[in-house]
């Protein structure tokens, strides 16, 4: 029986990301010794994707997949290297793109893509652009490829090369409704929460959760509606809280100031929720700040003022938590079906996520 | 047999064109009913993908796809609709992505995804390229998706998806290669042949070569070195011929002003050729053109009499019909192996493209 403590949890996240981390790099070792034409420019974008790749955080979706065949076998079944490093080159590739979308100078505690191109190459900021764009598109290609390289039957290959392209598509209509939301003055909740789902939910949590289950031999059209059930919860609960913690949250904790969501525009869940509880004055106020990429500390402090005057706090972290507890039922909702080990691991870690909203 | 003279190749290819675009019409029929959540932005960015797609010039590669099955059988194998989706797909994403690379306002003649998006959002640039980036994005996706739906064996799927995800990532090392080229003052003639082998003869020759040969049942692996020599020979003397029309070309016959590639500073084929061939002052009058991205007609006049000073004209068409004649013997090699009409079109689409540099 696993440690379901917030204790229990973390220490289950930190093995597995270890062993990750270490076939990940192995993956890029590997990747450098393919025959290449003579090139300095194609070895610096490999250079540049695992530099990104290996600074990943938790690891959270190397978690969930090891988890969900954990929901079927106390082995670890042949194909689930694999599929680790394809959700962690896909995500790199969205990493990529995404810093190119927002303009984002950092990322992961490092340069995003984008910006390393750009400072190598000061004088030619188009051909920067250029390049990040095409290492985007290189680890498209081989988040794909990994999963036919699996030394797996033909049939498993498929349904996670499947699984993983079904993703990639979902993920890119996730990104293109997260830009079109901001084009909205008051996006309602479907649309914020079909931007949850389609640009986080199923890349970071169904995606981990069908590739595990594939790779452990289960049937995954039988179980779809409750994986689809849990992923949209998860992933509705995580957005709230980071939409609440860019409010909220302490600069010092989340290692950026408050209120980037605010300065960059975003109709978040956090800023939607402030918009509709508003005065009309203060609404301008909000509005006003939604509008300057430079808003000044005072304006985000002000906004937060009025959040906190109607309570816009207190409701959204009984928003994460609701969706949190939901989460948790559905999962406990599995016990008939699957290991009880790592049914109470998808039934604690949504509660043990929802808790961090310090 | 197939009449392999030059109106019997033009007629050839436009049979398969004709029917691949009844195809392809009906692919994005069917796409934009698929489920997909409540927005705009969604089913425009696949307007945009279908339109720049439906403008298609000659399918050349649909065309070589058709005539790779025909090297082993007169009938029409399973996977080959698939197949030919899945190029042009492929095709699509790099032409999205392409003109975001070089920033190139029109496409097909219409605009390029990324102006398109331009003059819809002109007050959020930036969110028009990334809109441009995600479109690309879903094109690649799809690109290998629409192989895994194709209703033939799973080992057949598989090896084709396999030759696609290596040719998506060929063609990115191949890009990435064509904009390093151009920081080199005079890149050499094993630099120059790579981007073309990488960024053209692979996703355009090699690719429909190995696709339209799996789908007829044939082992490609035993027959990787000749598709191989063909296509990369075809690929370069292509090349060759573009550069060349380039800068000698009648800009009437090309639908664009000669001497684009100067005003882009890209050191193609020609270019090189020129440099090569100059004296120090004529050199500085070349380096000046490509350094000018304004550079008046005059100056690619000027460009243009020093080349013909050299004889570079007389002798890049030697060099274009030199490597086609090259790609013809390697088709004609193939008469052992392979049905007699299919080779014959092969040996003669080589010829046929070399002649177009008038």
């Amino acid at each position: 029986m696993i440690d379901s403590t917030a204790a229990g949890i973390r220490e289950r996240l930190a093995e597995h990301r270890a062993g990750f981390d270490v076939r990940f790099a192995a993956y890029f070792d590997a990747l450098a010794q393919r025959p290449l034409p003579c090139s300095d420019f194609v070895p610096e974008c490999l250079g540049l994707l695992r530099d990104l790749s290996l600074r990943g955080g938790k690891r959270l979706r190397v978690a969930l997949l090891h988890e969900a065949a954990g929901l079927v076998t106390a082995d670890t079944p042949a194909g689930l290297d694999e599929a680790g490093l394809s959700i962690e080159l896909l995500q790199t590739h969205g990493l990529v793109h995404d810093d190119i979308i927002d303009d984002s100078p950092t990322r992961r505690g490092g340069p995003s893509v984008h910006h390393a191109y750009r400072q190598r190459l000061p004088n030619t900021p188009h051909t920067a652009l250029g390049l990040a764009v095409l290492a985007g598109d290189l680890a498209a290609f081989l988040s794909v490829q990994v999963l036919l390289e699996a030394k797996v039957p033909a049939a498993l290959r498929l349904a996670m090369a499947e699984v993983q392209l079904a993703t990639g598509a979902d993920t890119v209509i996730g990104q293109i409704l997260d830009l079109e939301r901001d084009f909205h003055h008051l996006p309602d909740r479907a649309m914020l929460d079909a931007v949850s789902d389609h640009k986080t939910a199923r890349y970071s949590v169904l995606a981990p959760l069908r590739l595990g289950l594939l790779a452990a031999g289960e049937d995954i059209a039988a179980h779809d509606a409750r994986l689809r059930r849990y992923a949209t919860l998860v992933g509705i609960s995580g957005t709230l809280r980071d939409d609440y913690l860019d409010l909220f949250g302490d600069p010092e904790v989340l290692g950026k100031p408050a209120g980037s969501d605010l300065r960059e525009g975003r109709r978040t869940y956090a800023v939607c929720a402030v918009l509709a509880a508003a005065t009309p004055t203060e609404r301008d106020t909000v509005e006003e700040a939604l509008a300057a990429p430079d808003c000044p500390p005072d304006t985000v402090d002000a906004v937060r003022r009025i959040a906190l005057r109607h309570g816009v706090d207190d409701r959204l972290r009984e928003d994460i938590l609701g969706t949190a507890r939901a989460a948790a039922a559905e999962a406990a909702s599995w016990r008939p079906h699957w290991r009880a080990d790592a049914v109470a691991f998808f039934e604690h870690l949504p509660l043990w996520g929802a808790e961090r909203t310090r």
